[in-house]
């Protein structure tokens, strides 16, 4: 069964990579209008999944995620798609071009990865976003939302599949929908025919996904982000940022989790910026031998102070929590970070411009700031349109992934009968031109 | 112990990520003159290796591989050193900037992956191009070669951690070489140490590895490349090309494994092609429908036609033999090759553009060419300087693999006190200007 679902998106992603920019916008168009003429019949299945939630006892706070009633969400859904359709073809981009020879030129080319996995929570309107980013790209997914979701996701897939099948170039297997666990774990065995896994979702998930299959994962489990504070900073920026950083989404991948604390920043700027944090409500995880030179600040907030144990300094609080540490100036920190941190956002604070780059080229993660927050890594404010997910793997992409980390690369060699053995190297005296053309200038007729 | 091999190589690259290319450089012209002013150690310790073998009664076109003293051999060694040393810098570049508000800028910079993990042949000479390789694109590697040369490596990688260790900038530890298989089992446990492994050697190597690491493997376990012959093709063309494919180096991972006839094309010419094959020497393992129809030809060269097995068509023969079957046109072709090729390289040979085009975005492979010759995909025909190894993967690296495979990229975020809560979206007001930047105009000071 799971090897029957990889094989059709197989199938259907061979078709949907040789489709134009044109006909994978039209599909996208015609499965916004779809859902738009059956906003009916997918409130009703959504009103079912709540139901249910409600009868489980589901906490407040899931249940008004699943509502796709409310606040305009099911319009802000439609608008997505459409977005996700107006943004630049990410295909067939000419990368490289060089004239090997006299009629044999090599060209690079973006291109689709090819089959996803996307495994993502209960917030009904996504599937439209991973919907309309899949075909976009060029690429066939195979759906796994979560089981509280489950009629709203299946309404809403069997009429993007209606459309697809009916109307539009893209072919219908381009996205199928799964219900079952069970069904993920066979999925996550078809290496052969699945290119990418990509989980949105919890480190338990993230993590369980990534030790049991041999399929390329894009995504990351922890979001443990750090910010060093450097000797000679600007305290009022220093309080700002760590504040924001913090609170402005204590549950995001990229709030800050730890903050060192340079020894030659003067004493009242370290207390200062504590202060801040303890005053926005944070609990400081103070390591022992800092905790014993701030008594004054424990007296003054006793319960928002606790000793920090050593795995503090690799945890992700996902709270008003944040572990608190000496460090001695910008290599120690460098030093802590790169072996603490889960390469996701780290930040420097300073004035100090050495300091800085220093930090900026030291710091081995996806993303290196100065002066500013944690927070702002997001395929939003990074300007990309819409975002994949975040990734802090070491290949392919990091950081925030736009629709750029979907596709990758081939090589086309457009020859008049070229071969081998008639050049150096090959077993013959032809010399390679190699000479570099400026891929702006190519039009490949696709 | 293999834990500490990894970690002391982690070290070692979070500081060569932040050399100079002139530092890297200088080092990688340090160790030739160390590599130059020892060869008669090393020559020494190649000798040892040789009689070993000769002992051990390997083959004479292995002892060959290993004798380091022949034909200008360590000489050229020396020059590919200096070759990948003045390569233009892959690291640091900036690949995208974008003014995210007034004094708050991202910028995407090229880093180096990590820390490689590299497995390799016997041939002793390559132990001084994967060196120069690492320490020029800023990675640390940990080294696995052939056990066949097992002195000549050592003795190298002696003189190269020397000097390292008197002489530069580069830490001594970004080269490391291990001896053992068990160390490697061990190795490839490191996943969060070790970045990347990279296995240069036969299927069954590289097969093994990927099956045994979570670290992201680099290369391709099969090279089944096939041609397909369209109808309208240059008859001349497709004799050249079918030849050169197969037998300019049948080992190769890019010689052709497969040709596909199409049923149209006129029976003269599909004989022609077999028969300049077969006058090359060549077996033909013919699917049997094909195989009833060219008796005469069967008749004529009795020992070198066979009749072919379903499997022959998933196989790398590695030797000269060819797998030979009809199909029902391009389309047909296109769905045989993304069904049993292994993704590396594909051709078709025709003068109808239309069907051309078809098959260069139909197939699903690192290299798809059109009137040329399989055996051009490699690093150096690609014009690439140099060649890390092929890839038949579907994300980060495809096909030859440059220096820029051993790279990627993160973020630097600059700014000036600004934090997300000011910010629509994040609880604020203000808007993102997201301003796309020049990447050719910023230089950022390193």
């Amino acid at each position: 069964m799971a090897e029957e679902i990889a094989q059709h998106a197989r199938t259907a992603s061979a078709l949907l990579k040789t489709l134009s920019d044109e006909q994978r916008s039209v599909a996208l168009h015609a499965i916004r209008d779809g859902l738009a003429a059956n906003k009916e019949a997918i409130l009703a299945a959504n009103r079912e999944d709540m139901a249910a939630a409600k009868e489980a006892n589901l906490s407040s706070s899931l249940i008004k995620r699943l509502d796709l009633s409310v606040n305009e969400k099911f319009d802000s859904m439609l608008s997505g798609i459409i977005d996700v359709a107006n943004l630049e073809d990410p295909l067939n981009k000419v990368t490289l071009a060089t004239e090997l020879d006299d009629g044999l030129t090599l060209y690079r080319l973006t291109c689709p990865v090819g089959v996803l996995l996307i495994i993502f929570e209960s917030r009904p309107e996504v599937i439209a976003n991973i919907t309309a980013l899949a075909i976009k790209s060029g690429n066939a997914a195979i759906l796994k939302g979560g089981k509280e979701s489950y009629h709203t996701f299946k309404a809403m897939s069997d009429i993007i599949n209606e459309i697809l099948k009916s109307n539009t170039s893209v072919p219908e297997n381009s996205i199928q929908l799964i219900s079952t666990r069970g069904e993920v774990a066979d999925l996550l065995k078809q290496d052969q025919y699945i290119d990418l896994v990509i989980p949105r979702g919890s480190n338990e998930l993230v993590r369980n996904i990534k030790d049991n299959t041999k399929i390329p994962v894009l995504g990351h489990a922890d979001g443990i982000c750090s910010i060093y504070m450097d000797k000679q900073l600007d305290i009022s920026k220093a309080c700002k940022i760590a504040v924001d950083s913090k609170i402005n989404y204590p549950a995001g991948c990229n709030a800050v989790e730890s903050l060192l604390l340079d020894t030659q920043l003067e004493n009242d700027l370290k207390l200062q910026i504590l202060t801040a944090l303890l005053e926005a409500k944070v609990t400081l995880h103070v390591e022992p031998t800092y905790l014993a030179m701030i008594s004054d600040l424990v007296e003054k907030y006793p319960s928002q102070i606790v000793e920090a144990s050593e795995s503090d300094f690799s945890r992700e609080f996902l709270s008003l929590d944040i572990a608190v540490k000496l460090v001695n100036g910008v290599d120690d920190a460098i030093a802590h970070i790169n072996s603490h941190s889960s390469k996701h956002t780290d930040a420097i604070i300073t004035e100090d411009k050495i300091a800085a780059e220093k930090f900026l080229q030291g710091i081995d993660s996806s993303g290196v700031y100065w002066n500013c927050s944690t927070r702002f890594a997001d395929g939003f404010r990074y300007g990309f349109g819409t975002e994949v997910g975040i990734s802090t793997n070491k290949i392919h992409s990091r950081g925030p992934v736009g629709l750029e980390g979907l596709v990758c690369y081939y090589y086309q060699m457009r020859g008049s009968g070229q071969v081998v053995g008639d050049y150096l190297g090959g077993g013959g005296t032809r010399v390679f031109k190699h000479k570099s053309l400026d891929p702006k200038n190519i039009s490949l007729a696709l």
